[in-house]
């Protein structure tokens, strides 16, 4: 099996004690074994991969790599293009499609020297209808989506990280039911150019083994593209901040606490009570005049994310519906409608406005709270893969536009459930501080 | 010769003493006549737009039309995409590309029932080579860029409204070289979705005769396809506010003005001596410290836009520069390789803080100050169409990312010059009535 996190590689390459070549070797073995069952990829470049990796070789023999991940295999989301694979958006209009370009991110990551290994399997242009692909944990079990390859790729061990994207819950709830690292940093730190949506809620997210992964991807991302046009790009550092223990942790429940297994309740609220005795102040609606306001303010974020989206799916859904409506799923067909025919461009803005508000009331606790902390998701992954799973507990971070990791802590039953950690707009240091922390007192118990 | 104005044309169709067909015949004369000098097309689509226009005409008859707009023949730059026409970006490396769709802005004029004619000449890639188009005042003369073919169509009265795209001066410096109304809206108003580059400066603007025009053509897209995800739409009302005379104007210099024909500079002056008789107070750096503040934000906006550009042409263009280096210009390569080599992602975010400190400094003259006013270009359209011409006078409204617009009414040695109002970001209203007084005003002296 592979190794699991590309820092220990890295270390070796430098070394001289591993090669890039031999730990995409590594991968692909990984591959042939595991994704015949897991379907985690949509088109496979081993050819190109490898010599890639070849090309990294070099570089690192003659210890020039071009970036902390020279050499890194990676996984990409088939909703971003890759100019040496199509990229189809998880439909059947797009079957075979290229637009002969790579994405701002793909083009990053080929010139910090990654190796592109393949496209990972997406639901329906990152929507709802899923792919093939099943949990790595257990094959009668969603992966969760959006990012469902993506994740499903690197628990499996096929990759150790992967680029998925999140408008709602697409790379947190997958990253909790794959038990593995998500990270959806803040809206617009980095650059979404040349992917399929353009939703004002769309981010793209690393699903990554480790915390150091996630930090070295974004930020060699950041470094080459930057961020979305005029938004700050990712600026959370090479690697995350040293493990800082909180102070104050604000526990929220969100709507999804109405809708959360029992069990995984239980878990997180074990998990807490360790954190108390470690001497972390955790903060809730019952005891906060603040956090409550927090908790109404993201109350609903699921419809508001979703009328939102409606909207802003008129362009480019219902121009392609004039010509392709067959070919779309029904879901997405009513959605590009009901924004087309049942919204007006007022109705839009006042849910902008909603947005924004929840916003600036998240903003009233950054003075002396250090983090937000809450389930990655209702639950362990469902059984059967005709749905992705609720994204009820990832909808707040989507809609608050702030970074968020969910974090392979829980467990329910023998199987990975999330921890989720939500930090403050474009301070993703921070976060890691303390997710670094969090990671290690969560490891250690 | 065409009308030059829809508004009226919509009043006869009303009325029923014209039709949209006859209108838009009137147009094709127009352009049988004009374009074989003004060269303002690269596709003309007039088959395609007859059969709009008679879809028109049967709606106008059952007095169903689809819009305020419904009838109206309309050039669109060809950096923005249609599915029945190619975008060629103003590049060799596009000949004939279609990218299978329709823009937001497009797919948003198709269903408010406007006649799409043909697509209008830009320079390479919106930026600086021009294309072919002459000035239709003189066809020695530029017609400015980058919307060149968008201007010099409506100036030539060949259509009552183009639509073209700013980052710089691309709106604003063409319409006050050709004598039309320029409207570029707060960035961010208009859905820019289907546009080649999506820079944190580029907007959509409209080229019209008339500010009614450009109200309501601005209107019916944002009411169809909203502004960009996430960004508040254009809000300024389907027709322009009524004439308010203003209280107090805010004269800008900018760093156009030691640059600016002494011609140009007289003209602007005559015509603020004439408003000051009006009852209009002015301000300047010299009697205000605010204004003079705002100046001192904006000094540099064309280092600082271009600087910002730099860094956001790295995609695509850098991605592009690797296939297709030799088939673009030089200059574009330049930029895109400094941006790429030269640039690092700490430089933009430092031109991005300065660009947001201008903005608040722009909004602390809201309370008391109409709105600024400045020349639409240093001086009119100068000789040659191998340069576009000067934009410093319109880098300011590019960088405040504010509405602005450039208005008829200032002539040299017979020639057209704009007079640039600026107003707030997102009060388009405020602006257009100030606007509609200025223009009748300056048409009464």
């Amino acid at each position: 099996m592979a190794k699991l996190d590309f820092a220990s590689a890295r270390a070796e390459f430098r070394a001289g004690t591993l090669t890039p070549r031999k730990f995409l070797e590594a991968c692909i073995r990984q591959i042939e074994k595991r994704e015949p069952t897991v379907r985690a990829f949509v088109t496979l470049d081993l050819d190109g991969a490898r010599k890639a990796a070849d090309a990294s070789d070099k570089r690192w023999k003659s210890k020039k790599p071009l970036s902390s991940i020279d050499g890194l295999p990676i996984a990409i989301k088939d909703i971003i293009e890759t100019v040496d694979m199509p990229t189809e958006f998880g439909s059947p209009i797009f079957k075979g499609w290229n637009g002969g370009r790579d994405s701002a991110c793909a083009f990053a990551l080929r010139r910090a020297g990654a190796v592109i290994v393949g496209k990972a399997v997406t639901t329906e242009f990152a929507g709802a209808p899923p792919g093939p692909t099943t949990n790595p944990h257990d094959p009668k079990r969603t992966p969760g989506g959006s990012s469902s390859g993506s994740a499903a790729a690197v628990a499996a061990g096929m990759v150790p990280v992967a680029i998925g994207t999140q408008v709602g819950g697409s790379v947190l709830r997958p990253a909790s039911f794959c038990g593995i690292v998500g990270f959806k940093p803040t809206f617009g730190a980095l650059n979404r150019g040349g992917i399929g949506d353009q939703f004002s809620q769309n981010c793209i997210g690393t699903l990554s083994h480790t915390l150091e992964d996630a930090w070295a991807v974004a930020h060699e991302i950041a470094a080459r593209v930057g961020g979305d046009p005029g938004f700050l790009p990712f600026a959370g550092g090479a690697e995350p901040a040293a493990p800082r223990r909180p102070d104050v942790l604000a526990v929220l429940e969100t709507d999804g606490w109405a809708v959360a297994d029992a069990d995984a309740k239980k878990a997180l609220a074990a998990f807490l009570k360790k954190l108390e005795r470690a001497g972390v102040t955790l903060i809730d609606r019952k005891g906060s005049r603040r956090v409550a306001q927090l908790e109404d303010a993201i109350a609903g974020a699921s419809d508001l994310s979703l009328g939102i989206n409606d909207w802003e799916k008129i362009w480019p859904f219902a121009d392609l519906e004039l010509r392709e409506g067959s070919r779309l799923s029904e879901g997405l067909r009513k959605a590009v409608l009901k924004g087309r025919d049942n919204m007006t461009v007022d109705d839009y803005v006042a849910l902008l406005k909603k947005r924004d508000y929840a916003r600036d009331v998240l903003m009233g606790l950054a003075g002396d709270v250090d983090a937000c902390i809450t389930l990655g998701s209702a639950g362990p992954a469902p059984l059967g893969i005709g749905s992705t799973g609720n994204a009820v507990f990832n909808m707040p971070a989507s809609m608050l536009r702030n970074p968020a990791l969910s974090l392979p802590l829980l467990k329910v039953d023998g199987l990975p459930l999330g921890l989720q950690l939500l930090g403050y707009p474009n301070c993703e240091r921070a976060l890691s501080g303390v997710a670094a922390w969090v990671s290690e007192f969560g490891k250690k118990r």
